[in-house]
């Protein structure tokens, strides 16, 4: 390993909706290498305890890291972000950065009347980890779970102007009123609208049209990327340039133009350079992964590798 | 034990969709013992292999015959009716039964065109266990899976004539609208729709308005219990009359009328008897169980006792 190749950055999930980090990482990182694992034998992890959670995100940390060779690692899963962040950081000697804190930091940052909302899973919320993440900032935050918005986006419903998609904007103007209401009544003025759940940027379109003009909407995805770079940045600097040194495996991006042109809108400048090297593991079914990872990742997940952590 | 002891009832789920069986094997046999495990830390059985949903579901049959002295053995869960009977039936001595037999059967016996449409879950779908059931019988099905009732039921959306029983009514129409385009397209001339899902009866009235009015709509979890009772029959009879005899511990419904009237509307004469005993088990989070459980339960489910089934 010399000075020229490039890091392997190790992306977790219980699932496949942390697609959403790894695509933001990419973006900003197109000549990384990145480990993505999804614990798809073993979700939903939002109904387990904290000590089993604690134990199944170590496991997954310690695959990337001893098994794959990531030296930094995205916790790219609010629950585990939330419950399991300090044992992943023990059992790991790689730096660990989750979802939350960025997430709670871009919401400091955008907002001006100190009052955000955060809108997540039944797991996620229970947790408090984002209320508490903004009230150490100095920030009041409201938390509402909307537990249809994941099975809205792993079924798909997620184009705007078709009979499915409504669907998805009256769920989300349902969830959206109740808790602009709960808001009223705890007599917040909220600016900023924390979406805090790795699946909801694919209906950022959706929210954005049914939020209160003047509310900000915060991506914990794009925060967790962004946040990242600057973590990772000493190390991740000597390779930028290197593009064309030490490759040698990984899948081939040179057919992204045969994909539609809406999935890669979010993209720069050359992010998509065939040089991105993506290895995708879950611990199990890995059909429903490919199927359905792709919309998440903005490109095909390519080969979805079956690994076993153990029961 | 003696004759005039009720004989025990074991109804097995991933999770706690079962206790609509359950509920329906209570109004005919008010009289039995009932104990009811949800695996809730395994779940979802759906996305596992037909190998590790063997294990769970033996293990989880094991505990209700071995530990809570069960003589029957009714599977509550469609995933493990399709893919773990015979290894349950291998695990345990005592009589099994599952709810696709008695589904697919019920609607032979409703279906004047030999056609017929079944809904149920992504899981039970894949496994085409209703198909197989149904061409034994000599029907054709076409089979739809519909991943968003039971998060649905799930949040409660299913009250007709509210916001967000509309949003419920409007996902029902347009899965029902594609799977009757599907049929059409095959030459299908389906008369009978099966519920294959043990979530979807707390749904039944919303489905109902929506489908053809010369649609019979079947539910397997009434066609399981019913089942259930000509199954069990001879040993049941004996103690339908012991009413007051041995009966020592379990729950008392004698509070039922303390609850609203639309509870207990399924009920027939006698169903909410305080001799009925219910113990209901989970393997995780019985929080949610005992929040969500009573709406399929049709009663409160008390106390949800944890156990240990192991990894």
């Amino acid at each position: 390993v010399t000075g020229s190749t490039p890091p392997t950055i190790g992306v977790f999930d219980s699932g496949f909706g942390g697609l959403t980090v790894l695509r933001a990482l990419i973006q900003r990182l197109p000549h990384a290498r990145f480990a993505f694992l999804g614990d798809t034998a073993r979700l939903p992890y939002g109904s387990k305890s904290r000590r089993t959670i604690a134990r199944y995100a170590a496991e997954s940390a310690q695959f990337l890291v001893r098994e794959q060779g990531a030296e930094f690692l995205v916790i790219a899963c609010n629950t585990a972000s939330a419950l399991a962040l300090d044992a992943i950081q023990d059992a790991v000697t790689v730096p660990v950065l989750g979802v939350i804190e960025p997430g709670a930091n871009a919401a400091h940052a955008a907002s001006h009347t100190r009052d955000v909302l955060v809108i997540a899973t039944d797991a996620t919320v229970q947790s408090h980890a984002y209320a508490a993440a903004c009230h150490a900032l100095g920030l009041r935050a409201l938390e509402k779970a909307c537990p249809l918005l994941v099975p809205l986006v792993e079924e798909g419903w997620t184009r705007a102007a078709t009979p499915t998609g409504g669907v998805t904007s009256e769920v989300i103007r349902i969830y959206l009123a109740e808790l602009l209401a709960e808001s009223e009544a705890a007599g917040l003025n909220p600016d900023t609208l924390v979406l805090g759940c790795t699946h909801y940027p694919l209906l950022r379109p959706l929210i954005e049209a049914a939020v209160p003009a003047e509310m900000r909407v915060i991506d914990s995805a794009e925060s967790a990327a962004e946040a990242a770079i600057q973590l990772f940045n000493g190390r991740i600097a000597n390779f930028e340039t290197a593009e064309s040194t030490g490759l040698v495996s990984g899948h081939d991006f040179s057919r992204a133009a045969d994909l539609p042109e809406t999935t890669w809108a979010l993209a720069p400048e050359g992010s998509f350079s065939a040089v991105t090297q993506i290895r995708c593991f879950a611990t199990d079914s890995t059909e429903k992964f490919e199927r359905l990872g792709s919309r998440f990742l903005g490109r095909p997940t390519g080969k979805v590798e079956l690994v076993d952590l153990g029961g």
